[in-house]
């Protein structure tokens, strides 16, 4: 099977394709909600089972990473066709009827993982694959449609190499980076889509940034100020802790995220949030309220470069302010930036855990803050100041660290996450930010039955040009992780797991012309994209408000 | 049928009976959790088809009322001894083997309704019935262990009156009123229990805030302070408007909630909070944050009398602050506050809804600012101003309404409301009241799949006369709307519905002694009460911090 044979098929299978995909993108408005969807597929089916003389091989797609985004995108690619897809099944009347299935193969390095991965979701074969094994890569990428990498970054451009070898189309959720964007002529000449950031952030963010955006355009407006706003969260009723906040997997990244430099336009200036003292990034943190949304008590920080996306929608010269932050619940970055002035997310190895030493969270907590700040005040007796809670909010706020309230909440943290126990830390802690680490994924894990949240939310003010009042638009993701048969699916496997399994289908589909290395700024990428998501459920409701 | 019937049966029996609510009880213990409940409870219907000689009743219920509270206490009592039961199976390692079943009866005015409301419940029977009509009353109540009344607290004193004639408990989940408190003498005469105020708020409130108290005596300590806060909301995600608010029934009686006077106490002074000019209440609202639960943004309104709840819980003596209120998010006693000054909750006749009348939502409201503040502000254009924001809010602001923020807030709520809309007010509406509830009742009601929430949280501080260090202890209960297979419980009727279940339960195993009028504020209700209610997924996770 080629890549090729999509369009090699006959007008008519072409057409079916088509039909697929509009009644999908139907789906979404609001006039055919109730229409059934029932489109045949049989020929496609029949036009693979020929070009493959024999075989029993179908349009298909390989995806390669069996974590916890693959399972939505794998169980998404694998119902198209199917007339109880459970990612279809939110939108009403939808009849798939008749239409054959895609074959999906799931690539990981254990074979137990995809197998576990793939459990109960029909069409879907487990294999076993060693991505640096280039030749095993090469084979299984020959024999599909399409690639959806849900590997690390670091693994892309491998992958990439090897479908602009095989003439396939390659997806992935991740950013372009450098080693990717550098097969774009490459990948060009071989009539290759390599579409990448097809996930939430980046992915889903994009398409509704450029939907509105666009539709602005159309109408003779300018873009006066885009801010996009974006946080994966515990549900409010999973943010059971001072700090309000879990992590899913390690720590370590998200931590460190909070310590990135950041760069955005406000009303017409640059401004920088530097980190050389290392909290300037939580320090900038501002409460927010979403209008539409007042239950929730955010706090957002300016999320990295916001300039770039300036350029890459189009609107730096037209938009005086350009802002994407990371939310947070509030409370957060106040206690992070104090968790980080104590030092406890330094790096470097410290002097109480070089090897042979087991000192307990007390006692390096006691040091971290008399090493710290001996030259301040005078702590004789650190360890019973830790034991005291108002001793510490006195200490804390003596030292300049933080407010009264920020103090409180951290000292909370501190006892939730048991930084002040007489336990003693073990030795796969080398530094304060291994400590810190530790006891964060111990302590602020989600238990079973408790939800993950994805929050997007975009606010785009309009001007128009010829005196038209202007306009406030927004629109909002708000998804919860979903328990089904005793499986959860977070809410950020599903927003990154379903769009990237979006662009795979619209790949399969040919519905995606351009060539090269993309992200999903194109109105045929994002239009099909954004109804198709619509119809599995995930809506990104818009507002217009007349300023 | 006699309710004598299971203070006859033999000591067997009641032994079986014991097991039961000793089993639902150590489910709710650590220690038993994984321990499978497989209690056999033949003995016991076998004593009542004797007692019944040939007819094939077992030990059972009337529920009177169909509403929505009616369902989950139906199913719970229909599924005690049913392995699947809904309501027990969050406990895990459940099962209940062999148990026979409870009949259930539910009455309503309209047979359909009850009908609707069993529908897929097994050992549940549907009947028309009258309550007005005391012969058809009397002769229901003769035929059943335990009668649980879920209607309006007015027809509460004339099923109690029943009750005792036929000398038959009876549950209800609201206030004891003069008229049912003026039964006790006669209840305990005739040997029957009138347990009232057992469903959420009041009912788990006093069963939480009496073990947290009892427990404190126990261990020698005094009650410094009691605080109670409790809520019936939208979940965070339905909370979709600028109120932040919804209304499941008729906004009429919530609103004039707000604007009930309350009492309580505080570091020792007694506050009343006034309502001469109507908006006390509303503008003693404060920014409240659960410490546990940090992402919701919440307020808190006082709730009436406190201080009746001190000497219910016997700690009027001890407690230096004695405080319950209601929740709310954040703004929304701001934006119910301006509404108020403009008027908006004001049930007297207006003049442009006399007969014959009906000018638009904005005309309504231009002549509600016009009339009230004509003498204040130059407001020829009001109409104009009407459709401008910052218009709005200026002319808010000066005439001293609000602050500007709450301006727009409340504007934002106007719009929302549409009671800013060029669209003629319906003849059912005479009052300003009118208006606002029937805007308020159109576009803040619940969608299909949105869920509701209920918050109860208890803080006591408790203090220890021979020094050893003060504690905070706090209890939380936080429970959404459920929807399966299609159909909706909310998160309030379960929180009602179950503990006025549970009363039943108690009643029919004989396990509460104490005749007349009570509340469950006594350990015998109290503790299974709460036990049963974890079992059946409804936690009050309990957390204590030395001070």
């Amino acid at each position: 099977m080629e890549i090729g044979c999509l369009r090699q098929v006959g007008a008519d299978d072409s057409a079916i394709l088509d039909k697929i995909v509009d009644s999908l993108t139907s789906l979404a408005t609001p006039t055919n909600k109730e229409k059934e969807l029932s489109v045949k597929f049989g020929k496609i089916n029949e036009c693979v089972m020929e070009a493959q003389d024999g075989s029993k091989a179908r349009p298909s797609v390989l995806i390669l990473g069996a974590g916890r985004v693959c399972r939505p995108a794998a169980e998404f690619l694998a119902s198209i066709g199917n007339a109880s897809s459970a990612f279809l099944k939110n939108s009403p009347g939808i009849n798939i009827g008749e239409v054959k299935e895609f074959q999906v193969i799931v690539a990981s390095l254990y074979l137990k993982d995809a197998e576990e991965v793939i459990d109960g979701i029909s069409n879907t074969t487990a294999i076993e694959l060693d991505v640096k094994d280039y030749g095993s890569l090469s084979k299984y990428i020959s024999q599909v449609e399409v690639v959806l990498s849900l590997l690390p970054p670091s693994f892309h451009a491998v992958v990439a190499n090897s479908c602009i070898e095989h003439k396939k189309h390659l997806v992935t959720a991740s950013y372009v980076d450098d080693s990717v964007a550098g097969l774009d002529e490459k990948a060009k000449g071989a009539g290759v889509t390599i579409l990448s950031e097809m996930g939430l952030d980046p992915g889903i963010d994009h398409m509704m940034a450029m939907k509105m955006i666009n539709q602005a355009h159309a109408r003779k407006g300018k873009i006066r100020a885009f801010s996009s706003f974006c946080g994966g969260l515990p549900s409010p009723a999973a943010a059971n802790n001072p700090l309000a906040y879990k992590f899913s997997w390690n720590p370590a990244g998200a931590i460190r995220a909070g310590r990135n430099p950041a760069t955005y336009k406000s009303f017409g200036e640059i401004i920088h949030v530097n980190v050389l003292a290392g909290n300037e990034l939580y320090d900038s943190a501002t409460v927010f309220n979403i209008a539409d949304l007042p239950a929730f008590a955010l706090e957002y920080l300016p999320n990295r470069n916001s300039l770039v996306y300036g350029d890459l929608y189009g609107i730096s010269k037209e938009a005086s302010t350009i802002f994407r932050a990371t939310l947070r619940y509030q409370g957060f970055s106040q206690i992070m930036s104090c968790l980080a002035k104590i030092g406890f997310f330094e790096t470097q190895v410290h002097p109480l855990l070089k090897q042979g030493q087991r000192p307990t969270f007390k006692v390096f907590l006691s040091d971290l803050l008399k090493s710290k700040f001996s030259n301040l005040v005078n702590v004789e007796d650190m360890e019973g100041i830790i034991g005291n809670e108002k001793e510490m909010i006195a200490l804390l706020t003596t030292l300049g660290l933080c407010k009264e309230t920020a103090a409180l909440k951290t000292i909370k943290t501190i006892k939730f996450l048991g930084l002040h126990e007489n336990v003693e830390i073990p030795a796969t802690c080398s530094s304060a930010f291994d400590v810190a680490c530790l006891r964060m994924e111990q302590k602020l894990s989600y238990s079973a039955n408790e939800q993950d949240m994805v929050l997007l939310h975009h606010e785009v003010e309009v001007e128009f040009p010829d005196g038209r009042p202007s306009e406030n638009h927004r629109a909002t993701l708000l998804e919860f992780g979903r328990t089904e048969n005793g499986k959860t699916t977070t809410a950020m496997a599903l927003t990154v797991g379903i769009p990237a399994a979006i662009g795979a289908l619209l790949l399969l589909q040919n519905k995606v012309q351009t060539r090269g290395v993309i992200r999903p700024l194109n109105p045929e990428v994002y239009i099909p994209a954004l109804d198709i998501l619509e119809a599995s459920g995930i809506k990104l409701p818009e507002k217009v408000e007349i300023l």
